[in-house]
């Protein structure tokens, strides 16, 4: 079949590949539809790796995908030909110890597409478990659904938060990863988000986006902020997301006596660290790592209107302009938060 | 001073009544501007005692309320004189174990307007501790701010209930705890609500009101239409808000494994309890008792937008026209939920 | 192989039965060494039936179980013939829901030994899945790992009850499963548990296992007891154990404001249940099924000797005895807490 | 009244100092028995100043206290005269935010014994609220209950840690507050507590404490020695009480998926953080100050012998020997833990 096959760092193409997958009894079979560009795949596409993750072997990309269910397993109950779905790209072995205690985003042996060696799903056709499938709800696209993987870290963190209603949240960074994070944390209980960055554009677009206050650090002081909207209480919760050492490290200053600080963004070298600082608030972290559990979720906050991520979608392109697409997404202009990829438009 | 005094059992007037109150040094004095008609005030007006608490002496009525400070204590520090507030109706005893535990709600000693022999506020003024008196903020008006207090027993059903984002609830009972409490179990996290109840036009107001299901009990099965809408897992959350001793029995059929009923509503009688029912689902059972530490977090979600109570108040009375007021709640429409009266309209 | 079985209600034998069970790549055989009578065995005996489960054919008996490994399927890795261990006796299906989120005890699909189809262990050799079958450690006998699973439903009730270091816990009822509960409160966190029974010699055996007082409510309040010894405020948590309607309607009394009942005990009838009550301290309710993830914590718990189930096993009979075991465990004794039966002993 | 005071860093002197306290309504006046030494205590001796807090005028030493109630306020109900007691050092300013939410340990107007300026406890009286006076159980001596404030730390970082029944647990550094906050794990659901350290003296001693196995990691590894113990699955819990920085960066190495940090330690400078590592076990990290609310919890632990912290009062002085106690303090030989100074021994 065809695929966007990312034969070595810094060289893409759209070819003939051959993926034969057998269909077991617990499996669906599906036709991708759309398929969302992530950071992730980008990485790979300008530096052929991401940490102990290196492409070897020519690699299909994308991971972030919906699409239609075309045939089904002996044993599957919950989806028949027709439904309307979208994936977890991440199989864990069903036998691994974090697996039974429902912790599956932690198995070790965890099978994630675009991941090394696990081909993506830039191609017309995929089988996948019936357990990590999911069916759209009516009011939800295909291309809405293909969001669901992104939203997933969002929403997972929010879920992590243990948000009580009412509780003013920080989220640091206003990239993808952002933007999901506060989307999930006002429809999680919020009752607003401070969010930061220092590109215009992306605060402008946030600030669309519900009870959302832009806070552009390279003019304004966040704890300032922070500090006049709360009475100089701090902010209940802080999800950084921005993956910067520094901005990881001032973390705490904006948080409130008894505060959360969850770190969904994931610095490359280690931050420095005030443990006696963070003592004082007596804070609790919480590290994220993907998401278990939280499609179902996602996919009802946004079946039921709570949750749109339609504003975020902002560049579409068909499957035969991917590489063009890929491109576009190594150079992303501040006005674009996410960038898809029809395969069936 | 003025005020709705209850004289005895049914018999209500608006006279002249002396209630001179020293303002302390961390006290405020507040002109009251809205005060709302709860169904406590009712019930004590019909048949002049709730269970333990007999009006002996002449009591005012009222205790859902907003108003502007007139005055300040001497070592208050965050408001000042022209402040708009809402106040908690109930003060604890500051030196109670419950107390210092931060349950303040539970402690035995707490002073609660308009509950015997504890006058209530509808009157021109009232002094009240610094700590229990909230800011409104801008965009909440007068009326809204004296709807925070029934808003407060859903916003802490709502926190107690540990919404994870996406949960599915059902709310059964419509009247204004039911209504405040969907409200809160969206704004708190939820993706759905399903509300019953058996007077259609209460039914219809509250579907007006957001993601909210409603189901009339006398003509559809609530299990029928959870299972349906959660391919037949069950509620994650089924807050009890009718008070009713049969309905709270059945709470926990739409339940799902693992899921949380939360009693909001206290139902005269004991109920018929299942433990064995409710084992196989290992549910977890959460009792409510008024509220701690909610006001700040429901006029924040009122503040930003995220939780709109304005359709719920559906009629607005004069001081002048207290006692009619109070007949009209007695013989309450089902298309009005919550009245008020304006005191400084 | 020579199995006990129930041949139909009242009538048990031992003899020969064909149980051939073939040995897939995620499993073990077992030799069985040691397996407890359960109240469930007996009443299986004594009525032929628990509730909907009722014995259509003739089914081996047994549940808590102990024994050696004897072969090890293709893809075992964490066990090897000769290991030591005991076995949980509910498998759930894999593909389950709740089984998939951590909570398999509530899978519907759940095959359990001894419940009816389901043959049970009172035989020489099973078949068993590795990732429930679990290595004893060298200083815990086989003895005390079939009372792993009594004691597994105890310190499940101990984890759901989210004890806080120096909580005080009431146990109603010292049956054998009023006692694991005891022990696991103690090695849980609690400070001191206070156990209540009619049988003095229960009471009697329970003061000797640790700092556990009781109360023989025949002669003495409850609630007196609590109330002293808690400086009026009242224990933390209450475990339901004794399964009686009456004591489990009064399980909100002794109860301190804020705190839990966690309900263990499985009354055949309803409850009376009072709402109001449990408000006014704002109760938490845990319910309890079985238990998930809490075999390999029982027994590192007994490994490092923080709790000693030995005094427990009270009665130790041989596998061709096993008939007059019954027979004696229908007619248990007050100083009486658990029988065994062993198959090589 | 005679008093231990610090004139200025380095000079000690036990000399007449007026301290007149009067005794409001909520109050008791105590005749102080037994003060332990705290290293907060012993380097203001050395130092003259820990961090912002600097020893300007001479200041009285010693907060971790016992005593008798010699009279009482006329408020004070809980109370009275003859009365064993210890006390909580730090009182917050009742009318705080924090202090109303129960989590007064964070209230930055908090007022600390031997926290300049306010004067500690080595003298004769102290005038203390009765809310933060403590009976002690009749098991329990003076010298015991001069243990609790700093066992509270302990008990303290076990209850936020939300052990689990059958825990395994890590705690690095075996000085005192290591040795209490083991204790504190094993009596609050650990099953065993690996304790680390380079003193072979105080890891001995350790050892004899319970189910406490010592790693001296000069010369083994602890997370070999981790891995070995679980299977390689990895402990569920990591208390970091050395305050040491290297030991605090590395603390999420033992540590299982889905496991705790907890920091009880305060190291002076940063440390080094690895996001992305901690992620990969989407770790829980719990930052402790102090205590709130664990005095009776403490108390309750040890009158009912659940845990025992005599073997850790290693070293007792007359309290006209203090200045002696302080220097013997100052140089504490690895084989001690805890010097305290009697005042009426």
């Amino acid at each position: 079949m065809q695929a966007l096959v990312l034969e070595r760092k810094g060289e893409l193409s759209l070819r003939d590949m051959q993926l034969d997958e057998p269909l077991g009894p617990h499996d669906v079979r599906i036709a991708l539809h759309t398929v969302g560009i992530c950071g992730s795949d980008v990485h790979y596409y300008t530096h052929g790796a991401i940490g102990p993750f290196v492409v070897r072997e020519p690699m299909v990309l994308g991971h972030e995908a919906s699409g239609k269910v075309i045939e089904v397993g002996a044993e599957v109950t919950d989806l028949q030909v027709g439904d309307r779905v979208c994936m977890e790209p991440g199989i864990p072995d069903p036998n691994g110890r974090a697996t039974r205690l429902g912790i599956y985003n932690l198995d070790p042996a965890v099978r994630f597409w675009a991941t090394p060696p696990i081909h993506g799903v830039l191609r017309p056709e995929v089988v996948h478990p019936a357990a990590f499938t999911f069916k759209l709800p009516d009011s939800v696209s295909y291309a809405e659904g293909a969001m669901v993987e992104p939203l997933a870290v969002g929403v997972h963190a929010a879920t992590k938060a243990q948000i009580k209603p009412g509780d003013v949240a920080v989220v640091t960074g206003a990239g993808p990863i952002g933007m999901v994070t506060a989307l999930s944390a006002l429809a999680g209980g919020c009752s607003r988000v401070i969010i930061t960055d220092v590109q215009q554009p992306k605060l402008d677009l946030a600030a669309t986006l519900g009870a959302i206050t832009p806070v552009n650090v390279a003019e304004q002081s966040l704890v300032e902020v922070v500090n006049e909207m709360t009475d100089n209480w701090g902010a209940d919760i802080v999800f950084e997301c921005s993956g910067n050492a520094k901005v990881a490290a001032a973390a705490f200053q904006p948080l409130c006596p008894g505060g959360t600080v969850i770190f969904v963004g994931m610095p490359v070298e280690p931050i420095t660290y005030d443990i006696t600082y963070a003592a004082t608030k007596e804070a609790r972290v919480q590290h994220i790592f993907r998401y278990a559990h939280v499609y179902p979720r996602a996919l009802s906050l946004m079946g039921s209107g709570q949750l749109d991520v339609k504003p975020l979608i902002t560049d579409t392109f068909a499957f035969a302009d991917s590489v063009e697409a890929f491109d576009f997404a190594v150079e992303m202009p501040p006005t674009s938060v996410k960038a898809q990829i029809e395969l069936d438009g």
